[in-house]
């Protein structure tokens, strides 16, 4: 594996032809994104370019996916985009793996499987990234490529929410604006609008919220019935574990979710207290806010297991 | 009234001492946020300054309130920061109206009531403005005010989703970061963290809704009985109104509140279809995407009057 910079990928880009892009599997803003950016660039840049297949994309994402001009051609160069690990490629994505030229990438655990790898762990998303390619490539950034970078940049910073922006993700979105982005529209589609079938199961979370140690601890449970009567997808599910902690006062938020054989259990908690503690005392871990373990598919035992283990970890840790 | 610049203001502010600052009743972080880096500002260029009394200041913003070092003078000139309106101020400011000195405000609809007004528009908050100040002045920009003033422009964009953002603000927001601003804490104090009341609520506006004129219209309502028994405020029933329209697919949400004597009717829409038109059939108005009236304390009476007039401006309108 090479590391390379900017200019040297701009390089690689330029001298080669004949590419396909890759995206991580379960697609999200920042892959589609990447790819779709990358895909028109090289497209303008006289380049023969395809996307490889993708089993499923979110419909609020479905424009994001590049359909070639030219599909006829063989796929000499292989470009992964927001691609950590290999086992993240999609399923029909297999024959790619072992061959893959370039990775173009932010996540601190990529794990190295490219020929070449542009990794900047320090961008928001890796349509940050991208869109210094670009500049580098001397590509016009036109407006669908401003949205598609826009829309990965506001979809891995939670709209500029996280820790991980920078005062380079706030001037690489400046230019992104004055590159056309439709901005608000698309922090309205991302960010604004919800499936019914989710606000279902967030009331839900909260109509099963129970109140523990003082309100220092709020616990919550999703079944497998309202989840199928809400015809709830995957996708739905996704963030419902954080709801219990965002409430006023709380400092460990727990989640069970039932699975078919199992309850797996989320806690999430603000930094006073040490989430991956409470779960590796029932074998499980994670991160100091946000961590995990799976429990028996016994309601009443599965709740008093994980209130012992946070009951255990208010008295030893540091927040009492 | 006088327009002043920038560079004009700040040889205001240069040239007098002994200052109040006038934040508008209701404090929100733009307000609270660029009255705060102001008296912090003008205390460190050895200026006397207090801030004017607040009946009331959201928990979440109380360390925004500024503590004079130095209570003890004659108030010779009058501020006010993002008050629109000489009947925005604190009940407790009525002493200060048409005695206003400076005024600085982004809100188009300022009324010029202040001796000298530093007014743009096309800034995304007060707070956006108040950094130029601040720049101009040469002061040190410290931790507290970073802080303060990116409180102000966090809030007054929804955390940078809104369409008033603009390539300035984005680039600002940088500015502060490099200042010291603390953006991920204070976006998890603004954005992550409900009211255990407003939980309660959200949910039962998801619970209530229902679905007309094939999903493109979702209605929902809250009566006075479940904001009494959820212990909410005003400030936790605030924004409720936007959740039906959040609905994918839908055109129009309507939000039905509980008063004493009437139905407060909030409709939303996301611009195919009128909702100033959909209201002034019931002697409402607004803009397109918000609008409202009010309607008899029948609750079906008032449901069947407003579905009509959705019923009606789905017929006539644009989107069929």
């Amino acid at each position: 594996m090479l590391s390379v910079n900017i200019k040297e990928t701009a390089t690689l880009l330029r001298n080669n032809d004949d590419f396909v892009v890759l995206c991580h599997k379960s697609p999200d803003g920042d892959t589609l994104g990447s790819a779709f950016a990358l895909c028109l660039a090289l497209e303008n840049m006289g380049k023969k370019v395809k996307l490889a297949p993708l089993s499923s994309v979110p419909s609020k994402l479905e424009q994001l996916v590049y359909t070639s001009k030219n599909e006829n051609f063989d796929e000499s160069f292989v470009i992964s985009v927001d691609v950590a690990d290999i086992c993240m490629l999609d399923k029909d994505c297999d024959k790619y793996k072992g061959n893959v030229f370039l990775c173009i990438d932010h996540h601190i655990s990529n794990s190295s499987y490219a020929q070449n790898l542009l990794l900047d762990e320090n961008a928001s998303a890796t349509c940050e990234i991208m869109f210094d390619l670009l500049q580098e490539l001397d590509v016009k950034i036109n407006l669908q490529m401003a949205n598609a970078l826009y829309t990965g940049m506001c979809t891995d910073t939670g709209c500029f929410k996280y820790s991980n922006v920078t005062p380079k993700t706030f001037r690489t979105a400046a230019k992104l604006i004055e590159f056309g982005a439709e901005h608000a529209k698309i922090n309205r589609i991302m960010f604004d609008t919800k499936s019914y079938a989710r606000l279902k199961l967030e009331s839900a979370v909260v109509s099963n919220m129970q109140s523990f140690f003082e309100d220092k601890c709020k616990l919550t449970y999703i079944n497998l019935d309202t989840i199928s009567s809400a015809n709830a997808q995957e996708d739905d599910i996704d963030g419902l574990s954080s709801i219990p902690r965002q409430v006023e006062g709380t400092l460990v938020g727990v989640f069970l979710r039932e699975k078919e054989d199992i309850y797996k259990v989320s806690v999430r908690t603000s930094g006073e207290v040490d989430a991956s503690e409470i779960c590796k005392r029932l074998s499980g871990g994670g991160h100091i806010c946000a961590a995990g373990c799976e429990l028996p598919k016994d309601f009443n035992k599965a709740k008093n297991m994980i209130l012992d283990a946070v009951k255990e970890e208010l008295k030893n840790g540091k927040s009492i």
